[in-house]
């Protein structure tokens, strides 16, 4: 019998096909390595300064409105182009590459600069889903764009630049590395159980209940089984759906209370603003009918021992597999007994 | 006709299969977020808290020898353990896990606490890999090994707790993700053409010279066409070898000057001991022929800017695809304008 709390052991990340390496008795390794600045928080509400506060004036010169919950606009140092025309490269089959088209848009949070996610309250949560569904559908009219990525980085070990809370959507013109992997993986079960993949996961993550972190009518909140991160969590849509689309106003809401409530539960760990990244994975757009792709979102947190020691991805695992000390289940216990109240009050 | 230098684009690595982006217009975007420490480097020749200095006592007690070029012993903390059971675990083929064995060694490059690889002379750094040799010969011999991961975490950014120059081997009773990836690929190429897939890649490379670093009679550094970090680069065997066990004397030798060359030139180019996590890439062992497999050595350094700002491979990079702001070519550029000397003299 595999005991996952002592033995060193693989587990398979369904959504990829690959595998992550977990070493349970290595927790009490000591750090005496690189430990990250812990800046003291004191934030204004507003920061005469900030690319992102209400009324400023960005790189471009233009200036931001005076608006009251969140507000969206295309990055100005934008890592794709719309205006990039087709092209195709190739090499004696060795040197291969293509132009790829895309647009790169910012969503600002909200007008406070001070605030993240978990200190905002549910109306402006609420607010965020809402602009993320129509940025997802306006960009979707768009026969040219595949695939629209959702995400945010939190922190500045996360390599955000700027604390003021905002979000990121990069749109494009082919499908990224993960989501072919994930719509291979989840297309190969659909094919062969007619359900979709995440659809028996939950189930069976409900039933052992060893995992789950949030359970309410539309969402749940689970550290995957074959979480590579130390405390990674998926919030996974009860109703096998494609994409934040087809969210009715009463997912989202329970949406926006899931974000809120895993939010503040990550704050309380170890008392701080908890660096992420984390995004939506949905079915690409404008290329058929994705009946496998069950919507889902990640959430990839750094953070290992305390505040200011992380998880280092190095060596082992840049060069050989993602390899984690605590386990999942450990992990998912300490995410449970948090209070969903947040530490700052 | 793809304009590398100015349209954003995607180019494929032909070892995972997988795709980068590279983003080449965006190098301009100012930086106004985190900044690594620059800790002075003051080391001591011997530091008597160092558990990798000569003579000096280990977490478990035992006495480093008075070693005199390099020295290797069995991680303290080992993140695989050689005595694992074999197990497996399979719940409705939704929650799949199974045991792994291995073993975790660590490997002290010099008995000088104060160096680093770049500053090692060539018949130091030719002791270490005859023990890179001479250790993946050892583990070899045990059956139940089926792969040798021999790599470096170099630098605090890295995850490297102990600046004592070090380097770590973790072999284990099956493939990692990476390998598995790199077998297919090979594999694949191999079938179809009965030459190894870096045979022809690097041939190509030599005839464009765009992004060769160092060519000497066994080896050549390179910056891939389908990097991912900023400055990575490889060294490929120009003789197609399995594994570093193939490895002749002068070849040995010249793999010595190429590690030494390589790593001087990056520190060289922000005058900063060059953080990086490198590695050998090398056949599996002990499961039949692998005619396919070329021995290749990766080096991903994070340094993007300078001495103190890195590339942060975040949002969408970990929910998406890779994606780098310089190109592959500018990157070989710097390194080849850099002098073959250190600059510490
Ligand atoms: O074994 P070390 O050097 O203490 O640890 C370092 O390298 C390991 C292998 O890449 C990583 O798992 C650790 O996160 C990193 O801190
Ligand atoms: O676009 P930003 O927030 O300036 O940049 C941040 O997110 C991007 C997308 O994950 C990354 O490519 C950058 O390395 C990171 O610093």
């Amino acid at each position: 019998m595999l005991d996952f709390a002592e033995q060193p052991h693989k587990r398979k990340n369904l959504l990829t096909g690959d595998y992550i390496l977990v070493s349970p008795h290595r927790s009490k390794r000591p750090w005496q390595g690189q430990v990250e600045d812990l800046a003291p928080d004191n934030r204004p509400q507003y920061d005469p300064k900030c690319y992102l506060c209400p009324g400023n004036v960005r790189a471009d010169g233009t200036q931001n409105p005076d608006y009251k919950d969140s507000f969206v606009f295309v990055n100005d140092f934008s890592a794709l182009l719309e205006e990039t025309s087709v092209e195709q490269f190739n090499e004696g089959n060795l040197l291969i590459a293509e132009s790829e088209r895309g647009i790169c848009k910012v969503i600002s949070f909200s007008p406070r600069h001070d605030l993240t996610l978990p200190q905002m309250d549910l109306p402006a949560i609420k607010a965020v889903v809402d602009l993320w569904q129509k940025e997802f559908k306006e960009l979707a009219a768009k026969e040219w764009i595949k695939y629209i990525q959702i995400f945010e980085n939190k922190g500045s070990i996360m390599g955000c630049s700027n604390p003021h809370p905002h979000g990121q959507i990069w749109a494009e013109s082919s499908l990224p590395v993960e989501i072919e992997k994930e719509t291979t993986q989840q297309k190969a079960y659909f094919k062969q159980h007619g359900r979709t993949l995440l659809q028996d996961y939950v189930a069976i993550e409900l039933k052992k209940d060893e995992r789950i972190i949030i359970d309410n009518e539309h969402f749940v909140a689970l550290v995957p089984f074959w979480a590579a991160w130390p405390y990674e969590t998926m919030i996974i849509s009860k109703r096998p759906v494609p994409s934040v689309l087809a969210f009715s106003e009463v997912e989202k809401e329970d949406f926006a209370r899931t974000l809120r409530e895993l939010t503040i539960r990550y704050d309380n760990i170890f008392k701080t603003s908890f660096p992420y990244s984390a995004g939506m994975h949905q079915s690409p757009v404008n290329s058929g009918e994705y009946p496998e792709w069950h919507w889902h979102m990640h959430f990839y947190p750094p953070l290992l021992r305390s505040a200011t020691v992380k998880k280092f991805m190095v060596g082992y695992e840049m060069l050989a597999t993602p390899q984690r000390d605590i386990t999942p289940e450990q992990a998912a216990n300490t995410l449970k007994q948090q209070s969903t109240i947040h530490y700052k009050g």
